[in-house]
């Protein structure tokens, strides 16, 4: 068994600590969390604290808490042999500054605290500085998913802002698209089939094969009518997205 | 039997017209288009015609051609009493200029004319100017799908932008993803689970509730690396859709 432990008490620490605590090759030993920790823990009877003095012995190390403290947090942690990792898409393997192996273990996936989440199909990301530390981290990983891949720093950085755009920035459009549905009193679950067909499109087509609409055929008196019903804040963005989307056809 | 005739020969039109041909309840009389019909109706010996004097008596009349062409390709149609419909999202039912009763028959899906799709799931949204038409339009979309909807010429435009909304923009957004997976040597498909996810989110959750990501929760270091990452025209789609994701949050 794999001794594993979790430093963090938010949604990815408390869905990385359910996988682990299932898992048949890790052993899930401790979880440290500055504040109280989840009932989850004392109701499995996983080993719990709040000092960090406190720490056990382990194989692994995961620090799954805000991008912005993982510097300044890895500071304390004195494993010297051992390997720590961090869960951010967004922060290098070289800002752990801690006295041990450095990796890293992002699982690419918008995780809810309370949503019940499989890790079997979410990508887990893996970089270590030795191959030793690779292969641990890569039979860790394959312990919970089967979408392992291995992605240095630079690359990371790439897809996190990927998954901004794809995520985030998808999201939003849904929302301005169930703002306009509210004003003109449309059930916004009639858009959902189409939602969902986008998605399932690029599965089998490269997104720019994929592009249909207004803005790539140039169809100025479609675009107008639209422009006429958004205010301020859409129209901004639609006339930004349309002229991206028409630039593309020139490239 | 309903007898349908429909005129047109692209993907609107040849989606459509495979459907009707397989529905118990209608009857595909005869397709018009202006130029070489599709092979599929000849095959399947369904009617075709290229010169509009030999169009043949039905209950219904679909107009399934390009937006801009709808006007005035109707005002060549002479069928008093009956049912002439367009299958345009953009376009309001007062546009059809025909001596006829006039309605709406809108599948709102992004349609390829070489994809096998199948019209089950797919929203069918109804108007007609009165409740016989809309009965038959309403018999005639049962046949075909599972979700029929009654939308006015204002609503229906509002869905159309709203379709651009989640439907061409996020494909774009997809595409930005693509282009900087391919800038830095990472592969596409890591995304794709969680493309899926967040489209299968919306499902249960408000997309104001569903929002994640550094702009919502005001992360200036995250927002400020990934700009760094980004090219001009990226880095204004980044910074405008971040402004309006943490304009949102003060509604």
């Amino acid at each position: 068994m794999i001794d594993v432990i979790i430093f963090g008490n938010g949604n990815v620490a408390t869905q990385l600590a359910k996988a682990f605590y299932k898992s048949a090759i890790c052993n899930l030993k401790q979880v440290y969390s500055r504040s109280t920790p989840s009932t989850y823990f004392s109701k499995k009877g996983i080993a719990t604290t709040q000092d960090i003095k406190h720490i056990k012995n382990a194989d692994l190390y995961l620090i799954a808490i805000s991008d912005d403290a993982i510097k300044s947090f890895s500071k304390q942690l004195h494993f010297q042999g051992k390997l720590v990792v961090h869960t951010s898409g967004s922060v290098s393997m070289d800002e752990l500054e801690c006295n041990a192996n450095k990796g890293v273990f992002y699982p690419l996936q918008t995780i809810s605290k309370n949503k019940k989440i499989s890790f079997k199909n979410i990508p887990i990301c893996l970089e270590a500085s030795n191959k030793k530390d690779l292969d641990l981290l890569t039979t860790v990983a394959n312990s919970i998913s089967n979408k392992v891949h291995y992605i240095n720093s630079e690359q990371r950085k790439s897809l996190h802002v990927s998954a901004v755009f794809v995520n985030n920035f998808t999201n939003h459009l849904y929302k301005i698209a169930n703002d306009l549905c509210d004003e003109y009193k449309v059930d916004f679950a009639i858009l959902k089939p189409l939602i969902n067909e986008t998605a399932k499109k690029i599965k089998t087509l490269a997104p720019k094969d994929a592009q249909t609409g207004p803005a790539i055929r140039n169809d100025k008196k479609t675009i107008k009518k639209h422009l006429a019903l958004l205010n301020k804040n859409q129209h901004e963005i639609y006339t930004l997205l349309s002229n991206s989307i028409s630039k593309q056809t020139k490239d």
